[in-house]
């Protein structure tokens, strides 16, 4: 019988035996690639792996999956879709980090045999480093030959358009400037709702977005308080628009590749 | 008022407005760097990082600390002090991937301002990258000027001959056979007691411990089970003994080094 | 008087003199970063960096600029966004090629005094590399005590939306699967025709486009010629309306940056 | 038919198709390897790569060859062979750099079936690391089983001892000192005359050159000028002695090599 | 006949013919890893290569073996084991030297077909980085199916707990600060004496040995003169105590895993 | 008094203390950097260290210098000026090996305060790297504003065009094929003359000498013994003869770079 300090869904707390049986039941390997990074004043700095994570425990609820210890720390926060290096506790790795990490992890999911690999990248500054991590392994290990199938996703690209529309009234103004804003904070919110400060939601944008990156980080991309577009409005319902996307994702992209459906 | 989600002695649970509460108050950073490496049958996988990780939450009660998102994944596991790595779960990661990994977290804290670092050790096999990690961050931001000083601990250094003799009846084989035997089961017993399965405690040694290192592994240095020393006879009452003078080495530590007495 | 077999925009036709007084004129220095990728049976594998090449090359006919050797070899071809590895003529290079490369020559600019810098970025999967090289010679050589803007910028962000509900009718699918399709060969129709081969218009969409990346990638989200969607309709006439977005875009962000007119 | 705006000799303007035709021809495959580095008053910074560019292109049009995108950029200029790094517009790239991009680019044509490959380094400072990106591809893909050959030459070496006396009355002082000097000059004359400024070639000798290399380059070992020897004297007809040796030299190598007789 | 200049234990001796014939006889190939480090006043600083070397050497007096040219420059010094790199003359290389170095030398050993490798570490600050440097060798190159064997050896820890009962007289402090003391003193007086002098062996002891690594060293763990306890009271005598158990340490392990008897 | 067992010249056999009075001295420091490579049947692979050892050795009988450990280990040979690879005992490092030991290296001089060093490179492959080594160090520490100077030697440069034609009888083909050849072994003969088996001097040419590198190297370019040109014909007279100018080489340049005078 299984302790209640212990959580079988995570990689972390299974005996090796237990890994193993999981290899063989060719379960999915989830492994989330989130980042430190500041989040406005109403949410911690640990949101992109937090949120990342809450959808990947969610997953081994619905699939039968094992969820990996996940990345906590992410590539270079950038001003325009993450706030930047400037604030107070973003905290990041670079890319040679980033990436001999998860070229090392997946190597060593191929080795025990691993068949069947998510990568849920939660930050979107990580993810050609992740592309990079997989197609080393990829070099020296093969896939194809070892029937091994990874797939790299996010949570956001699941959103469908016609969400967006009804959360923005038709004026989505894109993912970018989304950091810290309506967007994540109701995901949240939709997943777990106590790490949102409702009383600090932020109702600034940054003054302008360019269409470009720009070299030191001019003042007037970024506001302030650290989110690039305002959090007011937010709310659990909006959240669970959001998450019902995410999971069909999800849902679709485990039956098309893994040819899979929900246990639940 | 902090939502009951939120625990703030976690780094990544501090909007970046309490991190940079927590650096003027000279707080002290913890990084925990575990691994993810058989434990034989009766522990996780994840025992070396949660491990570590209880310590520096345990630290973090009794110290003005803030305590990082641990590094689960560590240095590739030895034979002779870690099982190695032919089996299952033991998932781990190269000296680039460590060393990158720590070089660049250290200097974001230093960037921020940190002037108080501990890293907490957990896996003996990521000693030396962590020194290099340290070391580069150090060739790059100096830290004499800067003022800062990192402490490089581990948890088994600060128990002592006594208690060693009383665990052992003065027979303590030394530390590198203890692999998911005696001391870390009767550790993690004392802290966190729900972690270990006692109806799987392993009664079995390698059949011999060489005093050096072979590769490739030869089958007769591991047990099957994957302890490398028997694990039978762990018990909360020795765990607390040992983790008493993990605690009082801690204690000293920060007294001599950066002037502190335990808050609570 | 300059030789015919000279073009003074371009950097390595100038002595060692005239890049010095490009220096002192406080010149923009452009580089372009490219890709040899299979570009459908209407474009040379070159399309990518002779698309960003020939944006340049124009850009110096308008601002006092500078126009660095482009780098041709880009980041290995994704399959949802370049057709991926697979296609004959694809020639790539990894993370640390690029990474290193984008450092050291941005470096050697710093060095030299030049402080307005524009990438070219016309290749999608090298976005985050040119960021990293930028940040490790921001990392080294500092930019704000330079007094140096390094602008990192795409053609394709430029293009309005409007623009591209008129070109597709209000449909238009993203970016994404534009690759060697409608938008890129107009673009390059509108700038260089004879590049096209307008009798090989590929008419066809991939199966299918995950919002996710497989590895490695299934049969059915590429088309067999490598085209991810049709390039049928692509005109002259819908490149110059492109073009005309695009160099909108460079206006004012070189007005925005770098305080500059065209000098047309 | 070919537009007149592709070159059909250039691997980037050839569709993925083309591409396919050339590795099933067995086409020789050419990459000059140059540098943007200072060459006196009369020639541009490009010199090194336009030089090797243009006799890759000129073998391009005698045997069945694919002329690839060079690689500009080249390894830090030394002092006693190429004027060093003080001179504005020389603008290099470290070994990393070189190294993994030549690792990639031949991994690729390896991967591709290409099975005869010729590197032209035009910048003496290139050549080890050209060697090693070479060996490096070797060790991770093998040559010896894929039957492919790749031969590393450079075009000052086929230049013979008796046109050396001929043009130097008997004192040739060896090609060190010969950067942007009577030898480069005169050959880029022979082969592309409107790339030299006639009215700026100079005429002076560094006043010593020593048989070692100095750190830091000390002010008399190199001319103000950037040349290190005379290049008064440079004309068409000595270009046109030199290029043709060199034209010998790769056509017995082509034929030793890879049996070819020159198509014209 | 060979030449009396000549010393036919060191593979740098031997000719290719000589190395090729050691091979086929299957000779243990034996490479020295050390350091340059400060060892106090009386011992030079290459003492921990030397060491190591003079171990080396005389087993090839007793064994069919090939004394490989030693690793002379080791990992950074550490505070506690080593003093540390404030000391004039530690002249240490970081992880990426010794790792490299320490990969590419075993992957050539394995190429030739050596089958029996012994690597002598005799610094411990190297040890972790031998590890990788054996790990990627093995990873490349395979042991298994080559049926090679790798030994990592110390020499310290073949020294018996009655030996160091003996010598301390039951009160042994640990190998940690014995640093240029009485252990390393004796033991290189057992086998080398020259090297020692014996007029300036140091009485001293670190005011305080902290059992965690500090960075930056603080003054007072370090004596001044750079030993980390006494020396006094070395002599050959109990050199030649801990160089018995070292020898037979290695007359066991040989016998172990090589099934080979001294031939002495 | 110094012990006969320790040679003061050689860094290693140093104090501490001695170490620091040497840098207050403003004494050379030299770093041989050999290699290990078949050099025919007559001499040690260790010949290229050996030789610039020796070198190294006399320079510190005539200058106020400090003879630091060699680099044994060198960068691949290659067949045409080496042997190459296919030999055995051939054991070489690669590029990322070389280059940061050189590097690591000189920072630690470069941090101890000395001022003159000297690289003698005794293996032709190491040429570039040990280049990239000095300019890495360079960058990272400055040299101007530290004073200190680097010269990066070779013993061959050195040899009059007068010794070689007289050695030759005005027949010099060149350094390249000239390895385990009549230079080489006569200047070994004429320093240390106990290296060289006499009875075993090669006599033959390799078939062809090609202008270019080939990989994979074919048959014909290196000769069964591993010399690339006779030997017969060496003698200890001839060997004074190249050694008189390589010593008088590194006066002028002492005297040039340093100031200095022999002390002999």
């Amino acid at each position: 019988m299984t302790s209640p300090a212990l959580d079988k869904r995570l990689m972390e707390h299974l005996t090796w035996q237990e890994f193993d049986q999981k290899v063989r039941e060719n379960a999915i390997f989830i492994l989330t690639a989130g980042a430190i990074e500041e989040h406005g004043p109403h949410l911690p700095i640990g949101f992109d792996y937090m949120m990342g994570y809450e959808i990947a425990l969610e997953l081994a609820n619905r699939y039968p999956a094992v969820v990996m210890p996940p990345l906590t720390y992410g590539y270079r926060s950038q001003a325009t879709i993450g706030g930047g290096d400037r604030f107070p506790g973003t905290t990041c790795i670079g890319a040679e980090a980033l990436i001999a990490t998860v070229r090392d992890i997946l190597e060593e999911l191929l080795r025990h045999g691993v068949r069947r690999i998510v990568l849920i990248n939660a930050h979107l500054e990580n993810q050609n480093f992740l592309v990079e991590g997989i197609e080393l392994a990829r070099q020296r290990r093969g896939l194809e030959k070892l029937g091994c199938k990874i797939l790299l996703t996010g949570w956001a690209p699941f959103v469908k358009d016609n969400t967006l529309d009804a959360l923005f009234n038709g004026k989505f103004p894109g993912w970018d400037p989304e950091h810290a804003a309506l967007l994540e904070t109701s995901a949240m919110l939709g997943i777990n709702p106590g790490i949102v400060d409702m009383e600090k939601l932020p109702d600034e944008a940054a003054p302008r977005y360019p269409k470009y990156s720009i070299f030191p980080t001019p003042p007037d991309i970024v506001t302030k308080n650290g989110a690039l577009a305002p959090a007011t409005g937010s709310s659990i319902e909006k959240g669970k628009m959001i998450l019902a996307d995410v999971f069909e994702g999800y849902e679709l992209a485990f039956q098309d590749e893994f040819g899979l459906s929900p246990a639940y």
